[in-house]
């Protein structure tokens, strides 16, 4: 069973001449599923420190495989686990289906970075409140094993 | 004879299942020959001010009609011209021609704003700098009428 | 009260560099909303017809003006209404608010045309299902002035 | 030196809240280079074949990483080289880089289909002149290795 599950239709500007879902679009769905999770633990991935800089999560890696073509008005389940939470790091496996086929599937590592008024991106460690709720958020079998 | 014309190619990404360029596209492609049209005088849309605020040029209203399909490949050639240069406002009509058949025509209407840090934004005069420029871009049967 | 209304939420990547919506991004959103409206009445954009032939709805033209920016993770509501159901083509207005603020409205103008193998688009009068459908959805007092 | 560069300039509607281009950007401009590269070969990645029948190219997988941010009127240069040409997959490689920093690389395989009118996929071998053209403009070293 995946951590977090959503759904979400394919719409008409998401498809291509091909008559299928514009590949590109798996990853702005990625990152939407991994948005919307953080939400059910209370986070955002744009969260204003104090100081004025701004906690962000820039994408490290991010990789997709296609098996099935998606078409328009489908419904699609885009389930989402958590393959690591490193120091400075959370790694996601997001996969969607419709019905019992699998579309596609794809990961994303994100790093935790400071974001200076002038744009500089700094890596930094998680906030101890994002590392805990999604610590939490984890199935028992798993909250020992992602380091 | 257009103030500025420049020539994009119709990508795949910009089709949909229908086989022809999703209308929403001509939006971007406006805006894209906007700036380019500015680059060629030496401005940018989007400038820092010495006070660390920027002069932002946020859309008031825009429009286009669709007269032709646009498909994969095609060289677009995307024709400018300016209707009105306000006291706060910059009018342009941009007109997108595939040979010698008018695929779309489009108006769009930007405000020159001030953006603060928090994200506010207050419409500003343009700066001279943008004002003496763009008119004096302007044909000289035009230059006397917009104002 | 709107003859329809849904609510979507801003997504990160529908923000540009000065941290609002970008412009364009607010035409899908009339268009996902004209067909979630479409829905809701069974009736579906693409609808193949018996001889292979596709009954579709290109864009004649369309409009937006935005009176206050949209921000990440804003829930919008959508709402639409049927400005116009005529011969060949229907013309919905939609406005975004967010709580009691007006983000954006717009008017789409769509032709029922159509779609040919090889990518021809030919004007057609609306199918009878879509015109009684759409108008049986329209409120009482405005069931008779719409032609 | 790569098989093909090009280069693209960063759009503002490219860049999200954070100021700094969307990684999904990446992918689109992949799909874009390799197209631009095809062309100068002759070759378009939707062929018509003389049944109807349509010869695309869907991705089979794509995968990037991102190692300094890409900004607003950027001049990003895209130097594609291909990796291998199976008998019915071609991968490519694709950097992005601006002056002396790389932003960007990726990889993308994409796979040789017959599409049907009825939206059906089927894998096929290149067609001959593909497989003949690409090899032909592969650097003499690379040229025994790919297979």
């Amino acid at each position: 069973m995946p951590l977090f599950t959503t759904t979400r239709r394919v719409q008409f500007s998401e498809t291509d001449m091909a008559g299928i879902v514009h590949f590109a679009n798996f990853y702005r769905w990625m990152e939407e599923t991994e948005h919307e999770y953080l939400r059910t633990l209370g986070l955002s991935i744009v969260q204003k420190q104090p100081d004025g800089r701004v906690i962000g999560w820039p994408r490290v890696s991010t990789s997709g495989s296609y098996s099935a073509p998606g078409r328009y008005e489908d419904v699609v389940e885009c389930r989402l686990e958590i393959q690591r939470v490193g120091m400075r790091s959370v790694t996601y496996q997001i996969e969607f289906w419709r019905d019992g086929t699998r579309l596609a599937a794809g990961q994303m590592k994100t790093a935790c970075c400071l974001c200076e008024p002038d744009g500089k991106l700094t890596s930094v460690d998680l906030p101890d409140n994002y590392r805990s709720l999604i610590r939490e958020s984890l199935p028992p079998s798993a909250s020992s094993s992602p380091k």
